[in-house]
Formats: C-alpha cells, sequence, structure tokens
C-alpha cells in the first residue's frame, strides 16, 4: 500500500480529522445552566455590552477561520470547495497540533471575488482570525487586500506563509555561501500567489518601515517567460504589470534559460521537471536552488546537486531542507492571538523569518531550515510576531 | 454567587466552551504525509471525484452548522451576531454531548434575509446540516423555506424544535386527562418562531401525510391580541394572514382572556407573568398550561396549580416537566447524519415527538416529557426519525 493508498485509509477510518470538543462535561442540572441557559444569558449580555469581552468569554479568543473556495488545492489546482476539505481538515489538524489554535474548516462554493469578500466580512465575528487558503491568482491579492478593512487579522498562508519560510531558508543559505541579500539576484520561476509574495519581500515592497533590505534584483518568469513591460499580455494583467513594474530592472526578456546567467538563487514556485542542469550552470557561484513544485520538484535534489547545485531546497519531507508553510503558519496565529491583533503586518512577517532563520543554530548545506516535525518553532515565531506589533 | 456571576466566572476560567481537537495525532513524517500532503491530494481527488465520498473520508459526515444572526437570542433579543456566540456554543456543546454530533457555531453578520440564505448556501458543503437558531421571525420562516432546496437538512430549531417537544409532552398530557387530539382546543400565546411551528404541527398544516391527525382548535394571540381576518395588521403581515387562514375558526377576536374559554391546553412562548388565575378558571377540565418563557414563565407553576392546573410545564430546570429544546436537536441531527438524509421531513419531526413521548414509560403529570439531562433520549430519536425517512 503506497502513501497515497495509506491516507484514503485512514481518512475512511476516522471520517474526517477533527472533532469538535466540549471543553467540559454536561453533568447535572447545575452545568446545564451554567454553559446554557439561563447563565449563559449574562455571558452574551457582558460581550454585547462590550465586545472586546468575547477575547476573554467566547472561543473568538483562539479559534481561527481556514476559508477556501477550492480553486487552486495543492497541485489539483481548482476541484471546489468540498474536495479542498480534507487539506483544510488537515491544516487545522496542524494549527492544533503545533500551536494549540483551534481553527474550523470553512469550504465557501463561490469562486467570485465579491462573494468571498461578502461572505468572510459576515462570518468574522466569532473568529479571532481568518486564514485564507488554496485561493487561486490574482483573485487571492484582491480578496486578502479588500479584508484588511476587518479588525481581525486576515492572511493568505499560500503567499505569505510561503514567502516567510523561503525567506528563512534564504537567509541562512546566502550565509552559507558567503554572500549577502543587497548582492544577490534571484530568479522566480512561477508568478502566482507563492512567487509574487516571494518577490515583493524579496525587494521590499510594502515592507518599507522592516528590518529587511532588498536584494539586487528578482527576475520572475510565469509560464510565458520573463516578465517585463514589453511583453502585451503583462500590461493587460494588473498584476502581471506590478511584477515588471518593480522586478527585472535590466528589462530582460525570453525564457527561465535566458533569466538564470549570474543569478545566486533559483527558486520554482511552478511545475515539474521545470529546472535543467545547462541552467544551474550558468547561474553565479554556489547556486542554491529552492524547486518547490510538490510532490515533484522542479528539479530532483541529486540532480541539482550533480549540476553543481550548493543547496537545495525542496517540498518534500523525504529530502534536505523541506520548504514547509507548517513552519510558519502556526506560530504566527498563536502570536496573533495572543496579542489581539487586528492584521498580520509586514513587520511581523519579516520578524517570523527571521526567528524561523535563527531557530537553526548551525545552518548547514543540508539543514538551512528546522524540520516541519519541530512543534517548538511556533512558540518561537509566535514570541518574535508579539514583539514586532 | 449566583448562576450568572457562576457562569461568567467558567465562561472565564475556559475562555470558550468548545475546542476543535484532531482525531489523531502528528508524531513523524509519515503521520504528516498522511493527514496533510502529498498523501491527502489521493484524497480530494476522491471526492472531488464522486462527491458522495465526502460522506465516508470528511467531517461532512458527522458535522452540524449552527448558523445565527442574533437577532432574537433567548430572552435578551437582538444582540448581534457576537453577543450570540456564548449561547451557539453551549449549543454545540450538547450537541456533541448527547448525540457525539460535532457542531460548528457561525454567527452572521448581517439581518438581511437574501444574505443569510446566500451565506448558508455558500458554506453548505462542507457540513451535513445546518441547524438554524435565534433568527427572529418573520425573517426565520423565509429563510428556512428558501434552504430547502439545499441538499443537506435545513432546520430551525426554535420553530421545530420546540414543536416537537411540546408535542410529545402535550401527547403524554392529555392522555393523563383522558382526552383525544381531535377534541381539544389549545390556546397559544405568542405568534413567534415557536408559536407558529406549534400551530402547523396541532392542525396539521404541512403534515398531511403523516402520522398525526388536527386537534379541534387553535387560537393564537400575539402582542395585539387574538389573530384573526378582521384585524387591519393582520390581513398585511402574511405570515400573520397565514395564521388566520388556518386557525381560530370560530373567528373569535378579543384579548387572552377572550380565548381561553374552554380551551384544554394553554401555551405560552410569550412574555413573563401573562397567564392569571382567573384565566385558568375559564379553562375546560383538567386544564394542561405550558408557561414557557423564560426565565421567568407565564405564569408560575405553583400558582397555575393553584389555579386548578392539572400539568403544568415550563422551560425551566428547576420545575418538573420541563419543555426543552436538547430533548430533540441532537437525536434528530443524529439520525439525519447517520442516514445521510438530504432533509428533516414533517415525518421525520413527527416520528420525533412520538418517540420522546414514548420514552417516558409511565407519564404521571409531573413527568410527560424526560429530564434533559436523559441523554438516551437522543437514540431513541435518532432511531425513530431514520425509521421514518
Amino acid at each position: 500500500m503506497d502513501i497515497y493508498e495509506e491516507a484514503v485509509k485512514l481518512h475512511l477510518e476516522y471520517g474526517g480529522k477533527l472533532s469538535i470538543t466540549p471543553k467540559f462535561k454536561i453533568k447535572n442540572r447545575h452545568d446545564l445552566s451554567l454553559a446554557y441557559t439561563p447563565g449563559v444569558a449574562r455571558v452574551c449580555e457582558e460581550v454585547r455590552d462590550d465586545p472586546e469581552r468575547a477575547y476573554d468569554l467566547t472561543i473568538k479568543k483562539n479559534t481561527v477561520a481556514i476559508i477556501t473556495d477550492g480553486s487552486a488545492v495543492l497541485g489539483l489546482g481548482n476541484i471546489g470547495p468540498l474536495a479542498a476539505l480534507p487539506v483544510m481538515e488537515g491544516k487545522a489538524v496542524l494549527f492544533k497540533e503545533y500551536a494549540d489554535v483551534d481553527a474550523i474548516p470553512i469550504c465557501l462554493d463561490t469562486q467570485d471575488v465579491d462573494e468571498i469578500v461578502r461572505t468572510c466580512e459576515i462570518l468574522a465575528p466569532a473568529y479571532g482570525g481568518i486564514n485564507l487558503e488554496d485561493i487561486s491568482a490574482p483573485r487571492c491579492f484582491e480578496v486578502e487586500r479588500r479584508l484588511q478593512s476587518l479588525d481581525i487579522p486576515v492572511f493568505h498562508d499560500d503567499q505569505h506563509g510561503t514567502a516567510i519560510v523561503l525567506l528563512a531558508a534564504l537567509y541562512n543559505a546566502i550565509k552559507l555561501a558567503g554572500k549577502k541579500m543587497k548582492d544577490i539576484k534571484i530568479v522566480i520561476n512561477g508568478a502566482g500567489a507563492a512567487g509574487s509574495a516571494i518577490m515583493e519581500m524579496l525587494l521590499c515592497y510594502g515592507y518599507e518601515n522592516c528590518d529587511i533590505k532588498p536584494v539586487k534584483d528578482v527576475i520572475m518568469l510565469d509560464s510565458k517567460g520573463i516578465i517585463h513591460h514589453s511583453r502585451p499580455d503583462v500590461e493587460k494583467a494588473p498584476q502581471k504589470a506590478h511584477i515588471a513594474s518593480i522586478s527585472n530592472k535590466e528589462n530582460l526578456s525570453g525564457t527561465l534559460i535566458d533569466a538564470v546567467g549570474d543569478a545566486d538563487i533559483l527558486v520554482g514556485v511552478s511545475q515539474p521537471n521545470m529546472f535543467t542542469t545547462e541552467m544551474i550552470q550558468k547561474m553565479s557561484t554556489k547556486p542554491i536552488i529552492f524547486a518547490m513544485s510538490n510532490p515533484i520538484p522542479e528539479i530532483m535534489p541529486e540532480h541539482a546537486k550533480e549540476a553543481g547545485a550548493f543547496i537545495v531546497g525542496t517540498g518534500r519531507s523525504d529530502f534536505p531542507n523541506q520548504v514547509n508553510n507548517v513552519l510558519a503558519f502556526p506560530g504566527i496565529f498563536r502570536g496573533a492571538l495572543d496579542a489581539r491583533a487586528r492584521h498580520i503586518t509586514p513587520a511581523m512577517k519579516i520578524a517570523a523569518a527571521k526567528a524561523l532563520a535563527d531557530y537553526v543554530e548551525t545552518p548547514t548545506v543540508d539543514e538551512v531550515i528546522p524540520s516541519p516535525l519541530e512543534k517548538k518553532v511556533a512558540s518561537a515565531i509566535s514570541e518574535a510576531v508579539q514583539k514586532a506589533i
């Protein structure tokens, strides 16, 4: 039985991965009158008179809604809200196991931006935060931006979770390579949610007052090649035009092989087998590769190493340097909930990345990032995030 | 410390009454790859290819959304979605404790019928059923009616839960009084969600093919008195006009004292202290009183008894014959989930009421209904409900 068959068997056995559990038992009339009527009426009145009391008296204190429209689920694409549910349940398992956050899967049967935004607004009161998940680009950018007007943190993990973990890995990787942020050139293959967030972070777009300096340059590619202003389709797509306007300072054009010359770091958030030996050989000294397509990376680590890669990271658990969002989101929301933060700010994201990088005491080429099984990472990140508020 | 202060203390201590608990722990990479990526991808594919598989593989199997807009919460009225949360949490505690149903509180920050309906439609995929809660009349009628087009059960507990438990109590009460359904006259004071549902059930409106026969007559009253066609405001309000068209066969007018003459049963779903000694004395032999305003009933049981009442029920736990919805909703949803029912039909509701009445082996004037602490009631109701599908 392979891992996929075993996963189906496990899900069948449990019938879903979550249970909603009362924190105390109803044993007698007295218990009933405290947890429910008539006693609960006073609790309601306290919240009615001071909404802030909800953080003391209700699940809002510790609960995050994981909200998806099922449009960009794992490598499976647009499989819809119901088929996305097993992933959202898995995410809720991780929230609890890593950071004791109660997380509720909410799968929306709409892919209309206005409806997604309005539904999140309507759902917000009972929750302490919203983790947007697996919403496809470019809709995810607008959804997240519009929801920043809510007074609870709204965080699209596919964008910022990935960017934070990658930045942490990158900090340690360039240190090992003896390079500095301000000197490095980075090529990002893939211009979706993760790629765009990584680029903005590395170029400090929106991070102006944070503890991070921009890299020398970022070149981004989508399925049509390098993103630059002279491509007519780029000017028609606002998100692509935005990318062209802040990246690719030399206005390069062409395909991936044209982009990688002298690059220090090559990041794949794209498709299996996109990277070749020849590309790695065209890169600068001590090339660093993050091939995060999952489960099949842009290049297998052994092939990248043979081509001269200094450090290779993937999204997979069976290779070193697994770039996995579980290293970030539980601790970030733990910190945000504990601090009753209204937003997850750029400074909080950078603080999380630094805390994650620093968690590795002695980085090596095979350990630029902690293992995703290292549950204590969450409390380190939570502390750092709270200090950055 | 009174019960109200004690309730606040308890809620503070726990910080909300629910925990979202993983059914298994992530101990190693293998566990992670089963509960989450990459293994979970196959689970998603199975659901994508056959949505029915969600009932085997996801929380949909056992999860009910408790959805409110906070417009009619307990006796507190329109306190809004956040202040309603402690009640929804309490309801979720009861769902789990009584029937092992996982229930998720969802508090909507809108009181617009179209938005409530649309939000429920958008949220529906991940859940096995929807329990509408504490939505004020007459909006609750339209919301519930429009949501019957969903392919999961949608049940407004304030209407049907109350009606089911009252019908069960009434079955045993009239048996003890030696009366028959077809001969009895019932006065219902209060024309909100509960009153309307009770009336429809007793007059078999919508229950034509179920195992129940209509009572002789029902007289309903709202805050303006007996509901009848000659009242101009009745004709202007569709729900009131509907009530006038199926109840009050003799077209009585006036106030409560004018309605109770020769009534066998007087039901209060209204306000404290509405019933008087004089009213009970005007009723038929062996008058039966259900005074369900909570926490202060329409008349205190001892006063009703002094006035000649044969049987008195209230919503309170400190008097005999507590008419409490917890006797119905956990078992009804347990049955609906286990049978994967698409709707909760009139036949299922009547079956639930009969099972609840039959649960009391030897009814007495002080026990026409089981104690709300009798958790085994849920499995009896679940069985009956499943047989009625």
